[in-house]
């Protein structure tokens, strides 16, 4: 660690955080990629495109409330409201990068959109009989969910790095989502339908790696600038709440039409609502004075939506998905109060929202949950054909059982586990090279290097 | 009254807000007994368990689409905004509650659908084949209503009482609420779509009622914290905004598929729109200099959405909803100009909210309103089919008539007046236990005693 | 010009904010006049009637779900959430006009909408068996299009004018949009799906018209009003970021069944994604520093979904989509930068929110590749009965072919512009009457003159 030491400390010598040049570049350059990309490879799929009409009468189908767009339609706007508010005001806590949060946010979820849509592409919605990819709402939601795991991984850096460091780390983060998602779904055939660990466990861990590599030991010279307001902790719970009340459409957006859908909303609205007793209680009690601490309910609130994402769509019972978000309450909330403080202190992780807790973690749980439930699944509980449909049993998969599925489920977590882990330490690698525009030390948590501001704002801190 | 005085001031005089040990044991305890009687009771429905594909077979559906989730599940959704962001943002108008508007909001509403869930399904989902209770997409819905009640109530004590009071006065009113819509609905065969009896009656004066029971008379110790301050009323713009747009969808959740749904919608569309123009007016002709009070928007503009929640589904007609909307938000806006001071006053109730004003006044006109097109319904309106399925004339109730119909809609009013204010004595009475850590006169209206707070707090007010 | 000069500052000399019997007298005259006109006019249509169940199975529909409501629902909610919330929390950027942004917006959206529904319905829905206007669905999301002009016009007159003079515009507003709409949808026969045209390209200059007419030239008084402070602008990424997400329905909500809302959504997702990076890039390029200026961030992020709005439905292809979103974002950001100086330096159009660059601009962009995208139009893309279904190739048009189509699109653009400067120029003459309550030139951008204040205020500016 020593040649890393003396690197870092050449970096950090001179911090330029004009990005004038930069992330103007980036984006020109990038958009205009895209829209190259674009041109070549995309195009309507079916039941998008204007031959819809006459695809319906030679596929008989009687109306036009058959077309998927019908059936996801709404979820994905829920989706995408948790991307870009939910995501977005939910790191507006910290008292003077509001700006930041919400700002970088909307630029990386809209840049990693469209790559995603590539990428995703590619392996999944391919039409091999013209080279084209085919896209219709489904592409859009798994859009939505591929920046995710980006947007998951800026919560462990928010407020110490440059925007375009954000686009270098979503650019690989997408890419690198794309290839565990095709490994992880189609590869190993494990099922993901909320993304426990395709998104969170993936996203998690890949934000938690590059912050590693990313370590700041003087971080303590921002340290006034690490807490929050009155009116940001407000702020940060119209991301929360957001985040809780639509997490059920995100757990259900890309599950099989009819009961897959249905039952994967009844499951997460069912372990979310678990967790925040849980979440309170645990904050409660663990404070002195038994007062809530804000960061706990905006927070781990949430993590009982992460650890059912998997399980959503088997059948995990109503008390089952109730007991998911039982302990994930807890083990959430005891992470911020023991473990964030220990991996900052021992692990050199600077966790800036705690992602570990929210996302990593309850992602894991999530894995495991998934494997459980799938290793146990029957037909009695399931009915011949509603466990052929759940688990998609068909083609290759065919003679597929569900304990071979348990392992399969596993195998799934180990795959996330390490393309983030791993991931993370190439990007983070990368991230370090000092050209572009990180702040200096005492300059992070503000918006101060990236944003003009108003003139309240030196009264106001 | 003497000894009620005596009483009081005893419970008074000492003071301990610390919830440490009550509030975690009150969660976690419940908690444990929702899995349990989860795990005893509640199952999957048809349309939300796997057998659905073969159920769906048997019964000869031709689609996917028709499962339920597809009819109610976008309606669903709005409805857990309004419960989630809704209600505990319309509360955060206080300078210094906006945390335990928001949070203790969020804390009893996940706490209350559970409990809800159970306690409607026993009495509207019990399949007596297997003594399971069937859940589904209206279930959620239902339990997101049910939970409105006790939001409604917490409106009148905002500021006054503890996160464990809630917690009781929740339990009990949700248990109330089952009884209360059973008797209604079952057993009257009143029709109440958006719940104008249901749940604003009864939420308002159940709130109102234990407002009384907890009087305070030295209140006036906290009024440095009984006003807004100008961020924080418009943060209460959102939970107003989000209330007034989805509206509709609350009215229309759990109507008849078809043109029920459609037709609430319509209604409830109107009935908002005229109420912000007459609350506007009165509230800028009562005021000196013709300035408007934010109070008034806030709340009043909601009047008309509680006010046709009866009729919504009912053939009251475009002007009809119009109209409604027009004297709601007069009644209402008067409310706060004159009823509110002149209950604290003459009364000893005290409303933090104005819930009398939006709640509990509208939903006695609402309840009013229903009685009177129910009552005025012909066949040549409503056609003879429309007729029977607009007002469930089937089964027992199948030699019903209309102006019977009126009848039965008049005596829902009465059974939820009695309920809410009856209950609300009885949970007054025991919320006045010196048990359960509420606050002294002079920290009402503050998330101190709760919550842990940044250390900007003591500058902004 | 000398004569308008002098009439200008007689009207200034005496300015009297006092809207208490104005506002009021406004409001409820016009509440009353519309539940007459209602009563005389508005009935439901045949799928929100309770006849439905017979025309059900008169007209052999299979389902409930195929009612117009499960088509258009969500979408509508959609729409509704962008014109409270969306343009409404847009508009309190300004430090101390955050009570009138949100307040006025949903005074005059809740009054417009009724305006709407009759004045379109005239043109639209009557049935001429029995001459009453048959509402659905549909017609509620018009209503709220209709009234999404008046908004955009609210944007450059924001801080400077009364509420009566609001209800003025908004009047005259809406009357005029429905007969340019006529003109456009059915004489000229123009589609615009998401009303570039109709909308935001008149919205736009009859806004900025009016803004030109009530030039106030010592508008400096209130300069210290005109920016914003730190947290004013975060509201405004509320409303931004609710656009923003939410513009897919927009765009989609009245389209084509089927593959017309699906194609239209795809379409506006990617021209919005494109449009952020571009916006960010051009805010950073032309700032010194390369710091990032929230005004742009919040408006011209929004650019490429109205410069998608006519072509949306159209096979515009992904990547033309993503070409739209790149150059709005561009041209926009630059309107901030160079364009609104120079209007109100050299035109004399003061616009306070920018709508020339955000609504105006954008709008004739979306004209014009509306026009070009249905002049290229052809068979082998669309298929012959997705030609004909796109374009409304029927009735009287049956003989149309798609350069036809062009040339009428690029008609319907100068019947926008020239209703939107006209309508204006006499709304605005109108308006510069002394007789509605505007504020004096320093009480500019100030909610004081119309609100009554919480304490604090004095001290946070």
């Amino acid at each position: 660690m020593g040649c890393v030491q003396s690197f870092r400390e050449l970096c950090d010598r001179q911090k330029n955080t004009n990005v004038r040049l930069s992330l103007p570049a980036v984006c020109i350059v990038w958009q205009t990629a895209m829209i190259i990309l674009f041109g070549v490879f995309i195009r309507y799929n079916e039941e998008s495109d204007a031959h819809w009409i006459e695809h319906r009468k030679a596929k008989n189908i009687s109306s036009d409330i058959e077309n998927d767009f019908y059936f996801r339609y709404p979820s994905f706007q829920d989706v995408h409201v948790m991307i870009f508010v939910g995501f977005g005001f939910l790191m507006t806590f910290l008292k003077r990068y509001s700006f930041g949060a919400v700002g970088f946010n909307f630029l990386i979820a809209a840049f990693g959109l469209q790559w995603a849509l590539l990428m995703q592409g590619w392996f999944h919605s391919l039409d091999y009989t013209d080279g084209k990819i085919k896209i219709g709402i489904e592409n859009l939601i798994n859009a939505d969910f591929c920046v995710a795991g980006c947007l998951i991984a800026y919560g462990a850096v928010l407020g110490k790095v440059s925007p375009v460091q954000l686009l270098v780390l979503t650019l690989f983060g997408i890419t690198l989502f794309a290839v565990e998602e095709y490994i992880i779904l189609n590869l190993i055939h494990a099922r993901d339908a909320g993304g426990s660990m395709v998104i969170h466990t993936f996203g998690g861990y890949y934000g938690l790696a590059i912050s590693w590599m990313l370590y700041r030991p003087n971080l303590d010279q921002s340290s006034r600038l690490q807490g929050s307001v009155y009116h940001s902790d407000v702020f940060a719970m119209i991301g929360t709440l957001f985040l809780w009340m639509f997490w059920p459409s995100f757990n259900s957006a890309i599950t099989d039409h009819g009961d897959g859908q249905h039952r994967a909303a009844i499951n997460t609205y069912l372990a979310l609502a678990s967790t925040v007793l849980t979440t309170m209680a645990v904050s409660s009690l663990f404070q002195k004075h038994g007062k809530l601490d804000m960061v706990h309910i905006q927070n781990s609130t949430l993590a009982g939506g992460v650890a059912v994402g998997t399980a959503a769509e088997f059948m995990l019972m109503p008390y089952g998905s109730l007991i998911v978000g039982f302990c994930c309450g807890i083990v959430s909330t005891l992470g911020y109060i023991y473990l964030t403080p220990f991996m900052e202190k021992h692990l050199k992780i600077q966790d800036t929202c705690g992602i570990h807790n929210l996302h990593a973690m309850p992602g894991v749980i999530g894995g495991i949950v998934g494997a459980i439930t799938a290793a146990a699944a029957t037909e009695s509980v399931y009915g011949p054909e509603g466990l052929i449909n759940t688990f998609d049993f068909v083609g290759d998969f065919k003679d597929m059982v569900p304990t071979q599925q348990g392992g399969h489920q596993a195998a799934g977590i180990c795959v996330a586990i390490c393309f983030g882990v791993g991931g993370g330490i190439i990007v983070g690698c990368i991230l370090r090279l000092p050209i572009w525009g990180d702040p200096a030390d005492d300059n992070c948590f503000d918006d101060e290097p990236y944003w003009e501001l108003p003139d309240d704002e030196e009264m106001s801190v």
